[in-house]
């Protein structure tokens, strides 16, 4: 049976909603395929549940090519398996807990890890039932602080999650390169130009982690690429440092009046005036800016700490919240921000537009262990023999000449700057661009956190117990929904690729006579026969130009408009995407639709 | 490609669970369908989800058959449509509720009827636009007070519910008739005997609610039936009262000393020994018990109430607490139980073992303005002119000639007694018989209750305003499922109806020999290509005896032995049900195997 537009759930909306900013929000909106009912929590209309169900069984089916297995957990799970692993604390606010009425505790799983790790270590016992992977479609939740642009940051939203278990190393390898293998075929079947790059920094190995990006304006993710292949998001782009250089023989630093000069612009501009140097002019990158940055823990806690990076550098709070917690020893997700009023009147310590290490080893004002006791990290240009202007801890004052590893020294490196377009990448492979893009998945080598944790340990080739190793892979299912809407429009409306259209042709029947409706109604028989899905706009007293608009709004590919043409036994095919239309006899209409949407599913667009 | 026991994420149990009572719970945890994550929270594993998935779709099927819309909505939503309706309140402990980041209240949902008809007053506003039917499949929150039977009685469980929406009273009438036979369709598919009955009692007429239950020994639900086709829930049976009577002319009523008669039998024991009545026995019938009910509000306030019942028959606690909240204008779902000590030690009026309601209408002692004060209630049976032996509110004293109506009065008439076999059906058809059963679905004529609340108004023919009438109509997805585990199995395992059977067909490889290994290989591929589903025992030095075992376990119905008989060209077709095996040559086991499964469709069982 054909779609009837005449019976279908759904009307479509002129206007987009007012809280929509994203082409893929307003559309699916306004062409009635999902409806918001709380902040980042939609229901699905007909239409939505279709596409839905079709982006699923892609990804279904490239999960079970791969041979994992799929099961089904709960989203409501004790809290036990989470304190296991810290994460019952660590996700902070980030997730949704509640309490039974005997008053135990729950929590809305955002991801699943522990209790895919306890079924197995409850079922299998030996290496010989490994490797194993296992996935799940299902619905998660998470409490997000800003849920933002429909279904691309949700709080309850549907993910594939799968895990791999594995004795040995390169069964492990092996899994993880399958699945990085289906979910790129799972792109292309969605027509979305999906780019993996790395996601995890050089310490552990490019492949120990990868995100699957999809370029796109309106993405919160930045990645960067370079000429010579390298992709990574800018979380995980590694500066190129310097060479240290050699202390001996450097000038002694110097402290100097520079009255007013609290910004990068106006003391390189005193710099110049009053302390030229004779081989160039100073520029921003010869000066250290150090930058005071709030740390919020994960239980609320608030810590300010210095970041020290040249002068010509901005610094990218994502990039700095994504190892800060590591770098200060904390557990769970830290948040960052730029530090406030009340954070600089806590630490007098600090003179602000003049923030300085210290002038020399012997009286540090920077660090641990230095009189502000504040942690201080420094971007990995600040290497050893550097030579900087920088604060003097003293308003209008600056020490010149003031040398890494000689004069000051610091708690740790941080990579924590804007990485720009022109920086080189870290492999040597040219300069590197950056562009914005929407996470759509993501993989991880897990290694034995999980299974350390749980106690998920069998027995070895040699009978000996063995930690099992893990890889753990996501794609987030309405966020893929939601990417292809971005991919796929235009300023009409949805264009769904063949692959997950709600239909696969639209039949609109334009007049009042009924032969009209008749030869809609057969044609659409006539295609359903020929094993196509097929929406019928039959509805009565309703304007061709309302059906036309309809129709581009809601994106099938393919639309049959019959109308004036058929006494004339014509009938026009029109491609939604390309705009073009043709007038066909209506004899052949059947296998021209055939033919348009055979070619379609062939190139995968 | 077969589902490989190889590589089957599976591990049978050789022993029931500890938790595990009743057989579709042991049997679906020992063959590898589920696990236990919490109590009342189930993990599905890949036998599991594949038999799920089928139960599912043939629900889908009928749903869209009717032409019902599937539509999907969130599990986690605000607290404000609840509200509206009260249920926010009437639900009790029987919701799971949490709070966000915000502090905002959201509940899981129990059901959706608020969405639903949220939905649709957001994008329906005429007449013209209904009738209309949706429906999803969703998984469920409840928070049982006592979780049970695995599957049966869940805490996270998926239902598909469904909504209709009308202006006329016909177009409800219809829908909902459409739902019933949809429902029988689904349960014919399922191999499920199951008998819809009624399920709210006259006043409503019978066809506003009807149940649909599986007659199963273990079910938590007992049904009657007639041999002239009534049937109905026993909450919803209504007694056939004897007619009213004439006081005049009737004996005073007298206070008698009947020492040590604190029972029934003891009272009757002593009337007959010591007042005996000339024309007859006195039996247990002759006499009023009152019982004293404790009522637990919503809000969890206990009340006391009192109900009068014939001396022959008990009181069922699931019928009260059926009615009881209605009768004391309750909000909410109120729980009953006997009064304890504490209860009557709260109640200093009431004389245990001759609590009666006073011996004349002056001085009531029984009722809301008696002098105790205590709600009273009386069965359908104790209308005005019948006589009563019945306590005399004063220990070892019983009055008789209690006569209904002269002498004592009550607040209101109550259903309460245990349906016995023998008693009449309400519509003449019979003496009633009852059996217990396991509810699995459940459709209502809602009338007007939620649009009322949540304002669903549409114009109608007219131009004027008017309140849609809603139906709605819920199916135990994952009970269902449990229900055919219930009804299809035996000692030795499941035995699954060909329509949702894991795999049509169940290989099993017994030997060492290549050759066999390669012919079930074959064998395999030749049925898949044939189109059905297949499960191959392919696990290398597994004995024949756990692999027979496992098969009749896990419950393919039908299994295809690859074994010793190879060597002489046989392989042996088994049918799981009915344990018949034969011999067939390996060139025409393919057409066996398809014949058999083609015969289970044809069947449904």
């Amino acid at each position: 049976m054909p779609l009837r537009l005449s019976r279908l759930f759904l009307r479509t909306l002129r206007d987009n909603p007012a809280d929509a900013e994203v082409a893929s929000h307003q559309l699916l909106v306004r062409a009635g395929y999902i409806r918001r009912s709380a902040p980042g929590i939609y229901s699905w209309l007909p239409l939505g549940v279709k596409v839905l169900r079709r982006v699923e069984e892609i990804v279904r089916e490239e999960m079970d090519a791969i041979g994992a297995q799929e099961v089904h957990f709960p989203a409501l799970l004790p809290k036990e398996p989470y304190e296991a692993t810290n994460r019952w604390e660590d996700y902070g606010d980030n997730i949704f807990r509640l309490q039974d009425r005997k008053a135990a505790d729950y929590l809305l799983a955002p991801t699943h890890e522990e209790v895919f790790t306890l079924l197995v270590k409850d079922l299998y016992t030996s290496y010989k039932d490994l490797p194993l992977s296992i996935y799940q479609i299902q619905t998660k939740y998470r409490d997000e602080a800003r849920p933002r642009a429909g279904l691309l940051r949700g709080r309850e939203f549907i993910m594939k999650d799968s895990y791999s278990f594995s004795v040995a190393e390169e069964d492990q390898r092996a899994a993880y390169e399958a699945h990085r293998a289906a979910y790129l075929r799972v792109f292309e079947r969605l027509g979305l130009p999906v780019v993996p790059v790395d996601a995890v920094s050089g310490a552990m190995g490019g492949s120990a982690s990868e995100e699957f990006l999809f370029p796109c304006e309106i993405g919160e993710d930045t990645f960067v690429e370079s000429p010579g292949g390298y992709r990574a998001n800018v979380e995980a782009v590694t500066t190129v440092p310097p060479e240290a250089g050699d202390i001996d023989g450097l000038p002694a630093a110097a402290v100097h009046l520079t009255p007013g000069t609290d910004t990068i612009e106006t003391l390189v501009a005193a710099a110049q005036a009053d302390h030229p140097r004779p081989d160039r002019a100073w520029t921003a990158a010869d000066t250290l800016k150090n930058v005071v940055i709030a740390v919020t823990t994960a239980e609320g806690e608030r810590r300010v700490v210095v970041i020290g990076v040249p002068g010509d550098r901005d610094v990218d709070l994502k990039r700095v919240e994504s190892t800060i917690g590591a770098q200060l020893g904390l557990a769970g997700e830290a948040t960052v921000e730029a530090a406030g009023e009340e954070d600089l009147r806590q630490h007098p310590g600090l003179v602000r537009g003049y923030i300085g290490p210290g002038l020399d080893l012997e009286h540090p004002v920077l660090g641990q262990d230095a009189s502000t006791g504040i942690p201080y990290f420094v971007d990995p240009r600040v290497v050893t023999g550097t030579s900087w202007i920088t604060g003097a801890n003293e308003k209008d004052h600056h020490v010149f000449g003031l040398v890494a590893g000689r004069d000051f020294t610091w708690d740790g490196v941080i990579e924590s700057v804007v990485v720009e377009d022109g920086d080189p990448a870290p492999d040597g492979s040219g300069p590197l661009s950056t562009r914005r893009g929407i996470e759509l998945g993501h993989i991880f080598h897990l290694g034995e956190r999980y299974a350390e944790a749980l106690g998920l340990r069998v027995l070895d080739v040699n009978g000996k117990l063995t930690t099992v190793t893990m890889g753990s892979y996501g794609l987030g299912v309405t966020r893929v929904l939601a990417a292809v809407a971005e991919a796929h429009h235009d300023e009409r409306g949805l264009i769904w690729p063949g692959s997950v259209t709600p239909a696969d042709a639209h039949i609109v029947a334009t007049g009042k006579e009924a032969e009209i409706f008749e030869t809609a109604e057969s044609l659409a028989a006539d295609l359903e026969a020929r094993g196509l899905t097929v929406m019928l706009d039959d509805r009565p007293k309703v304007s061709p130009g309302v059906k036309f608009g309809d129709a581009e709004l809601v994106g099938v590919p393919t639309i049959l408009v019959v109308g004036r043409g058929l006494k004339d036994g014509v009938v026009e095919l029109k491609d939604r995407r390309s705009g073009e239309a043709e007038q066909v006899p209506v004899d052949s209409a059947v296998d021209a639709v055939v033919d348009a949407v055979t070619e379609r599913i062939r190139s995968l667009s």
